[in-house]
C-alpha cells in the first residue's frame, strides 16, 4: 500500500513555515507498514493543486492532503478534490451548525466565510475529530482515496490518530506489524561504520527479515536504525533484539544509548544511579554543557552547577584537569568535568581543545581536534567530555 | 524563472529527520525573485529520484538537488543526475586530494568508499565552497541547470550562499533587484502589529511600492518584513527607509533591531559602545543565557562569567536585584542580571518569575507571566531580561 502526502500552502514554498507534517505523518504510515514514496508541497494554486493531487493518486492507492482547509478565499483544497471526483459541492448542514456553536461558545460572531468551510465535496464522508472549524475529508475516488486534513499540526494530528491512520491499516488488508529500534553512537565515522557493519547489512538484504540503516547527526553522532516486519510485535521485536545484539557484539563501547536517550540523558542517569554528582568549568562551551544538563535536570539534583568564565591561562592535560577540579571543588561535588581551549598562542594545531574529568579517587584527560567554526567546535566539545565521563564511569 | 527543489533521502519520508532545507531555499529563492512552485521529498532510490528531477526540470527552469551526496551506497544523486545529462562519471583528482587531506588533518584514514564523492558527471563543475567532504555541483542541462547540495544543513547553506544564489541571479537574467529589511520586535503580537500598521500596509497594497510582512518567530518575537522591487538598487533602498521610517515611528521602542540582529547582539553592542561590562546569575535559565551571550561574544570581553547554580531561596523583585547584584560582583562587573523563579511554593500565579538588572548606580526589576513547558518558559526569560537591559541602558 503506497500513499502520498500533498502539503498545500504558499508559506511552506516561501520558507515563511517548516512542514513538519509531512515528516509527522511519514512517520506514522512507516510503523504501520504504509509506503510514502513522495511527499511534495505545492502553494495555493488550482491547477498546480490539481495536477500535483492527480499524479500523486495515479502512482500510489491514497493522498493524504494537508492544509488549504482554512476559511479564506485562498483555502481550496475542498473544490481541487472535488473537481478531481468530478463532483459538485454541497453544504453540510451538521458542520455548518457546529461551527456556529464554535464561534457562539467562544462569544464571538461568525465572519460569513466561516461558512465555507461547511461546503463538502458530493461523496465526501467527514472525519469525526473537528477541534476547530476545518471538517476534515475522506474522498473516495473509485477504488483509492484522498484524506484531507488541516495543516494546524495539533487539528492534522487528532484527525490521523482518530480515522486516517486506522482507515488506511483496514484499506491496505495489512496484517504484519513493522518496529524499529535506533542504536546511538558516538566516535565512529559514517563510512566507517557502514564497513564495520557490511555484512551484517548483506545477510539482511538476503533473508529480508530486518534493514539497518545509518543516519549522520552531526553532534548527535551516527544513528543505527535497525527495522523488523513481521506477522506479530513479539516477533519483530525477537527479530531487532538478535540484530542489536549482533551489533552490540561489533560496536561495544561505541554505543552510548538506544531509542530517545541522548549522550546527556545517559550520562545523568549513569550519575543519578551511582549517586554522584557533578560541577563543570565552562570557558570554550560558553554554557552550552549547563543547558544541556539542565534541560534534563532541571532542578540540578545531579548536575549542581557551573562557573562560566574566560579561557585561563591554564593548558594542556593538566590544565583540563586542574579546572575539572577546581569546580568540583568550589561547588562541592564528587565530580568536576571542564573543556579548555583552544589553547592560543600555542604548540597545538588550530582546534586542539582538551576535555578533563576529576573523579573521587583518579582524574583522565583526552586531547582531541575540533577544527572548524565555532559553534561546532563548541557542541562537539561538549559530547566528547560526556564521552570521556561515561566511559569513564563504565 | 522558476526553481524547484528535490530533497533527497529517506530519512525524511519516514520523519527521521525534518526537511529544513527546502524551507530555506525556498526563503532565498524569493529574496531573489526566482520562484519555486513545487518542492518535492524523494526516497535514495534511482528510477523515483530520476523520474523526480526530470519532471522538476520540465516544469521549471532550474533544479536544486539536495541531498544523497554522501559515500555510501545510498548516495546516488550524483550518479542520478549523469543519467539525466547523459554522460558518464569521472574521477576530479582535485576534489579526491582535498577529500584525502581532510582525514590527514583528522589524523583518520580515509575509508575507501569515500573517494567516491569524488566522482562527478561529465560536464558538471564543482562548487567552489566545500565545507565537508561533499563536492556541490552545476550540472547544465541544455539551456536549463542541476544544482547539487548536501544535505547537511551548514554545508548546504555555504554552496547556496557562495555560489548558487549567484548563479541562478545571472542566469534569470533579472535586472529589477528586490531588497528587504527586517525589522526586528519584541513585547507585540502579531495581531496587534498588525492592526497598528494595518493602513500602511493598505496604503502599498494600493501603490505596489513594496510589501510589508509579519512573522511570528517565537523567542525572536515577531518580524516585520518590508520588500521593495525597484529598477536599481537606491532606487530599492529609498523606498525601504522611507516604509522602516514610518514603522519606527509607530512602534518606538518596540523595535530592537533590524535584519541580522538578535537581542543579545543589540545588548552586547549597547554595551561596549559604552564600555561596560556585564556578568549573569542563572538558575531558571540554566546556561542558555551563558550560551547566548559567549556565542557573539566567544573571547567573554563584555560578558565577563556567570554562575550556574540551583534556584536559591531569593524570591520577588528584590530577589532578582540580589541575585543580580551578586553575580557582579562577584565576577567585578559594572552590570548585573539575572532571572529568578518560577518562585515555589509561594503568592503568585504558575510561570511567574522576576527579571533583575544591577546597574552602577541603579537597579530594575520587573515581574513577567511565562507559563508553558520549562524550555520556552526558560528562553522567554532569556530575551525578557535582555530585554529590560537594553531599556534600561537607552
Amino acid at each position: 500500500m503506497r500513499c502520498e502526502v500533498v502539503a498545500i500552502g504558499t508559506e511552506l514554498l516561501l520558507g515563511q513555515v517548516v512542514d513538519t507534517n509531512s515528516s509527522w505523518i511519514g512517520e506514522q504510515l512507516a510503523l504501520i507498514g504504509v509506503d510514502s514514496l513522495f511527499q511534495v508541497k505545492v502553494g495555493d494554486n488550482f491547477g498546480r493543486m490539481e495536477a500535483t493531487i492527480r499524479q500523486a493518486l495515479d502512482r500510489s492507492d491514497a493522498v493524504i492532503c494537508c492544509g488549504g482547509l482554512g476559511p479564506t478565499q485562498d483555502d481550496i483544497t475542498r473544490n481541487v478534490i472535488a473537481a478531481i471526483m468530478g463532483v459538485e459541492m454541497c453544504r453540510d448542514d451538521a458542520i455548518a451548525a457546529h461551527i456556529r456553536d464554535i464561534f457562539e461558545g467562544r462569544g464571538r460572531p461568525m465572519p460569513d466565510n466561516n461558512l465555507s468551510q461547511a461546503d463538502v465535496p458530493e461523496g465526501a464522508t467527514t472525519i469525526e475529530q473537528m477541534p476547530g472549524t476545518a471538517p476534515g475529508l475522506v474522498c473516495p475516488v473509485g477504488d483509492k482515496v484522498i484524506y484531507a486534513v488541516p495543516g494546524v499540526p495539533h487539528e492534522m494530528r487528532e484527525m490521523m490518530e482518530g480515522t486516517v491512520l486506522e482507515d488506511l491499516r483496514r484499506r491496505s488488508g495489512e496484517t504484519s506489524v513493522i518496529r524499529s529500534r535506533v542504536i546511538r553512537t558516538w566516535g565512529y565515522g559514517e563510512s566507517a561504520l557502514a564497513e564495520t557493519l557490511a555484512d551484517q547489512v548483506h545477510n539482511l538484504d538476503e533473508t529480508g527479515h530486518a534493514t539497518i540503516a545509518f543516519q549522520a547527526s552531526g553532534i548527535e553522532g551516527i544513528k543505527v536504525r535497525v527495522t523488523a516486519k513481521a506477522n506479530d510485535v513479539a516477533e519483530a521485536e525477537a527479530i531487532i533484539t538478535a540484530e542489536v545484539d549482533l551489533i552490540r557484539d561489533r560496536l561495544g563501547d561505541y554505543i552510548f544509548g538506544y531509542d530517545e536517550e541522548t549522550m546527556e540523558s545517559v550520562v545523568l542517569d549513569m550519575l543519578h544511579a551511582r549517586g554522584l554528582t557533578v560541577a563543570a568549568s565552562e570557558s570554550l562551551t560558553g554554557g552550552i554543557l549547563s543547558n544541556r544538563l539542565t534541560t534534563i535536570d532541571p532542578d540540578m539534583e545531579i548536575f549542581r552547577g557551573a562557573v562560566v568564565a574566560p579561557a585561563g591561562p591554564a593548558d594542556g592535560e593538566d590544565g583540563a584537569i586542574a579546572a575539572a577540579t577546581a569546580a568540583r571543588d568550589a561547588i562541592g561535588t564528587d565530580i568536576g568535568i571542564s573543556v579548555i581551549g583552544p589553547a592560543v598562542p600555542d604548540d597545538h594545531p588550530p582546534g586542539t581543545v582538551f576535555a578533563g574529568v576529576a573523579l573521587p579517587d583518579a582524574s583522565h584527560a583526552v586531547k582531541v581536534a575540533l577544527p572548524g567554526v565555532l559553534s561546532r567546535m563548541r557542541s562537539y566539545a561538549v559530547i566528547t567530555l560526556l564521552d570521556l565521563l561515561r566511559k569513564r564511569l563504565d
